[in-house]
């Protein structure tokens, strides 16, 4: 018997603002951090988790894990491990914390934290990357870890049952070819607002030449300058290369639908946050109204309830799915089941701090035993910070090759966490009070 | 010019759970807590708020005042109250801390407190309580108040411009009247779960002859005790006493639909939180399946945006406001007025710790100069820990009476708060590990 004897927190912040890396219409000065949790057994077992946030309230969600935390210090590792389900519910309905949310926001994300920490040490313990742990757990085994508490009406548990079920043909094919050749990315790099057109033009470029299949550019600032930027790259791109929008909420549902019927001509692969992703009435009247534009959502979506919704009402053609926003991998689950269930593809949203190496997982994960197809498929890729991983991505003719460490990806260099601690570290030392996290701006 | 200079909050806790007062099918222990936060200017000016949560966690609420107060610190007093309006949306839609939410959850929440906190400072430079501070500014101010922002969809700012107009016929005598005849109240003291049925019918009938006219019961435990007590209550009352049912999202959307149909028999006044309040699909679903029996919800629902789904959906017949689970009395203005423009009748949340006290101004500010009608709206009303507010709740013949002091009455007595910080504060050091709250159970 092994028992948990620590959940060690720290408020990792990077001081991304300095350099406008990740600036949209609504996000104008993150300074990308992580909330970062090591779990510890008396065995000596560690699992390791993290919250992507935006530079302040870091300090928030590092307490929120902490008192998440305190939920399992004390525990039987094995048992906490042995029914992962259990244990995720445990923590996201606990009779008091509930009233934080319930299953939404900060109390939700932290709750996540804990939950991911256990399947770290899950998949260390079979030794294998989260991917391929989860794609060999059998059908009985994933639909007990999933939490299908307010879905049941989109998606019960004998109907993942039988997705899953139906997943195993050719499984070991599928795990073969990923290890092989990976699985396609798209990126974000070239259009940040807050980058000047030359340096869009440049990136976008490089992109294509470095092999991606797609790229999104920031958009909502004005409608002149969507205009103007959108044509320079079409017009570098050509016609038909798939270029994505991403708008971060900044409109209202009768503002989206005015502003996106300005940028029709461009081809628009796809419409990314066109309005608040609480508004699942709101993406579907604007999905009808700019028909055939595809609509995405998913980064800020807080649950599976309000996925089950977008999708019940047609809202989305691609669900962007986010590592630390939701109850960690078993919310995740439920949501590329509902995403199958439905005919949606998933396309996962990444960047910030770690998320590409926490949300590869997934898509791996998809193609091997739920989707099986990888057409109109991509995991998005933004080339930030991978340095503090023990296993940063790696991306190959705009693919993300299969990883291979045991867990779920999210330990991070010790140095880089000492360094990078807010506010003594430093890293934040020599910073100063340059970066908006300080609260200088 | 004044200046704040401090944001002091406190972790007040109350040991409820060892009496299961306030025990429902979700919320089976709850320690009714508040997150309290006082804010004071160099002149001596000073604003108190809460947030109420149900035990662990309070702490999490506390770090988050803590983080969104630093954001007003330092900044001019009179700025901030001369435009609530501009302050609200500078907390709520912070570039940083959104991510958090955005506008869901304990960030929320502890928005809320930061601006109910100003708007108590600004009703006692008027010398008003906050219900009549509110019915007196003109139409214009209110509506500079409120942030729009994702419903304009449902309610432009035009709009509420008119409602409010047209409230302001007749308002002096409204106003009047309240103050002499209060605004009716509803109790939910007899109904709750861990009650035995001789307490249930005793507390039933206390209800009646206390003058309350409708009475609500906890659902959601077993279709058999549910029947049991309802058939206990109606007798007792006859079969046209208005008796509401809660469920507390205890259910899926076709179990909630199977489990009503059982209920149906005894003319259940409306039926509260039949799913999560996050799905607005399923609330709409409800609804349609179970008419004629109303549908009802709020105390949870995050934010205006969720409100407006509900009706535009038609997924409500009820709209149960809280106090302190949105952004404040500005994101509360916006709702009353969502439900002004879709003709549901707003019947507030309270209970808990100084809910009462808090949400009482809106109704009678709705009755003032929005709805103009007390036909079929209650203030829900709960015995609970009144006396540590400096204006606790008065309630005569089954009606809350119009509340006198300055402010938006949340300011505690200084030896409650006290005695019942967690977990230093005499209060608890004596009750030790007896309640929830504490982890021993």
């Amino acid at each position: 018997m092994a028992v948990i004897t620590s959940v060690e927190t720290s408020d990792v912040r990077f001081p991304t603002s300095l350099e406008l890396d990740g600036s949209d219409a609504v996000n104008v000065d993150p300074d990308y951090s992580a909330a970062y949790v090591r779990i510890a057994a008396d065995n000596g077992e560690e699992g390791f988790a993290l919250v992507f946030t935006g530079g302040r309230g870091n300090e928030i969600v590092v307490k929120a894990i902490e008192s998440f935390g305190a939920r399992i210090l004390g525990k039987d590792l094995d048992s906490l491990v042995g029914d992962l389900g259990a244990a995720a519910r445990s923590l996201v309905h606990d009779s008091q914390l509930r009233w934080l949310g319930p299953e939404k926001g900060v109390s939700h994300m932290a709750a996540g934290a804990v939950i991911n920490a256990l399947w770290d040490i899950a998949a260390r313990r079979a030794n294998k990357p989260l991917w391929k742990f989860l794609a060999e757990l059998s059908p009985e085994e994933l639909v007990a870890a999933i939490d299908f508490t307010h879905i049941t009406d989109a998606l019960t548990p004998d109907e993942a049952l039988a997705i899953l079920r139906e997943g195993q043909d050719g499984k070991e094919a599928r795990i073969a070819e990923l290890e092989r050749d990976g699985y396609p990315a798209y990126t974000t790099s070239p259009g940040w607002l807050g980058y000047s057109d030359e340096k869009l033009v440049r990136l976008s470029r490089e992109a294509v030449d470095d092999g991606f299949g797609l790229i999104k550019l920031k958009v909502g600032g004005s409608v002149e300058d969507d205009r103007r930027r959108l044509g320079l790259v079409r017009d570098l791109l050509g016609p038909d290369f798939p270029i994505a929008i991403d708008a971060n909420q900044r409109w209202d549902v009768p503002e989206a639908i005015e502003w996106l019927e300005q940028l029709k001509e461009f081809n628009v692969y796809w419409i990314e946050e066109a309005t608040s992703t609480d508004d699942v009435v709101g993406h579907a009247a604007i999905r009808k109204a700019i028909a055939p534009m595809r609509v995405a959502t998913g980064e800020a979506v807080q649950s599976r309830i309000i996925f089950k919704q977008l999708l019940q009402l047609e809202g989305i053609d691609v669900m962007q799915i986010d590592s630390t926003r939701v109850a960690g991998v078993s919310e995740n689950l439920a949501n590329i089941l509902l995403a199958k269930k439905f005919g949606v593809p998933v396309c996962p949203h990444a960047g910030g701090v770690g998320l590409c190496e926490l949300v590869q997982h997934f898509s791996f994960f998809d193609y091997a035993v739920v989707s099986k197809t990888q057409d109109n498929r991509f995991i998005e890729y933004v080339d930030h910070l991978h340095e503090h991983f023990l296993e940063p991505v790696v991306i190959r003719d705009g693919r993300y090759q299969a990883p291979q460490r045991p867990g779920v990806g999210a330990e991070m260099h010790d140095a880089s966490v000492t360094e990078w601690t807010f506010p003594a570290g430093a890293g934040w030392v020599e910073v100063g009070d340059r970066a908006a996290v300080t609260g200088a701006r």
